[in-house]
């Protein structure tokens, strides 16, 4: 039977804003702390509603050396200008499929989160060649698409890595110096440059001496950010 | 006949001080501005009396993903723990070959100079990958030897490159920032950190843009440095 008087009723209701989440990890062993925050970061994503992909670099077997590979087509065949290849194939999509395959997930992603080890104040090679390859000029940036106009101005990265040493280590005037600085290549060179909006990163220093329960602390602490990843707003690197 | 009154003679003589020079040289195309400086480099050097190695990354195929295949030993077949295996490798010589021929290569070497393109504020990956395999824990660094101790306080190393923008974008203010800022990583995180003393990084700007006059007066430049590069001091990057 229905009411003769139709009165709105107060729905309650949670509105669950969905974020498409990239994951690039990178680890030799998966049974690894970084391996760990990986899972972490899969599982916490999901569980909260988000929309998840990931590229596991080391499981993939991904090819970090750039060169004619990362194309199906050839511009100049006399003459490899890398440059001039990727605005090429941005034209005729003469990606190679592996290549096409990563770009897609870039450009579907609303955040991208890297997961790695520092290794000599940078990216181990395989996560430096997955951008030497698949950040094509011409599909990632170029004419005038860079830094504040670059293509990616509307997604967020995340760095999250481990580091050997401290934090002590990691700050002006210790033994390596400014971690900020240290990162700078990735966060302004790399993220910036193509228009992403850079959160904090996330550091857990020298899990190889931490104890099992600090790092269950660790992984208790980054999942408890992802769930509010949502929330926060860049830190904006900058020029200098 | 010989004088009665022996006279010592002045003799005029030439004394060359041979370096053992050691090129790391990294561009998929020969032909490249890269490829130029590399070959003036080896002829310089050569002619000028020093002792020269290379390692001609792209044309020796080497692969730049650090794992298992480093090394013909295992410490720990459950677990890979990648500076664990590096130092028991040190311990029982267990290196791959084509690893073990790189570290003596270094190992050898007074002066190491690195032809790369800086790509993504960086070096190519199959450059940095070089690193992250060759220079193992154990064998190149640790047990106290970093930086003012590391084991390679006798040697120079010259970071040799060449960028995609003009030189007025790689200063503070610039569209990239400082250089020195760019380099750091590599400067601070790889050469100081196992001992190396830095020479003067050198910089070919934009050679893409350049006309052919204008290369040929770069790789008269490179060479001229080089014949004296002997006479050097290091310009020290330091801690900050």
């Amino acid at each position: 039977m229905i009411n003769k008087y139709f009165r709105p009723q107060f729905i309650e209701c949670t509105i669950i804003i969905s974020m498409k989440t990239l994951i690039i990890y990178t680890h030799p062993e998966p049974q690894s702390m970084n391996g760990a925050m990986f899972t972490t970061a899969v599982d916490t994503l999901t569980q909260a509603g988000h929309e998840v992909q990931v590229s596991d670099l080391y499981a993939m077997q991904f090819n970090p050396v750039s060169d004619r590979a990362n194309f199906t087509s050839i511009h100049d065949p006399a003459f490899y200008k890398q440059q001039l290849e990727e605005i090429y194939a941005t034209r005729v999509n003469g990606f190679a499929p592996s290549i096409e395959e990563e770009q897609r997930k870039v450009e579907w992603c609303d955040l991208m989160i890297w997961q790695f080890p520092l290794w000599w104040f940078s990216a181990p090679a395989i996560l430096k060649g997955w951008v030497d390859r698949v950040f094509a000029m011409g599909r990632f940036y170029g004419q005038g698409h860079i830094y504040e106009t670059g293509f990616f101005h509307d997604k967020k990265a995340l760095l999250s890595l481990t580091t050997g040493g401290g934090e002590a280590d990691y700050v002006q005037g210790g033994l390596n110096g400014d971690l900020a600085g240290i990162l700078r290549p990735l966060h302004r060179g790399i993220l910036e440059f193509t228009g992403f909006s850079v959160l904090r990163p996330h550091v857990v220093y020298g899990p190889a001496r931490q104890s099992a329960e600090e790092r269950a602390h660790e992984l208790e602490a980054w999942k408890t950010r992802l769930i509010h990843i949502i929330d926060e707003s860049p830190i904006g690197i900058g020029a200098y």
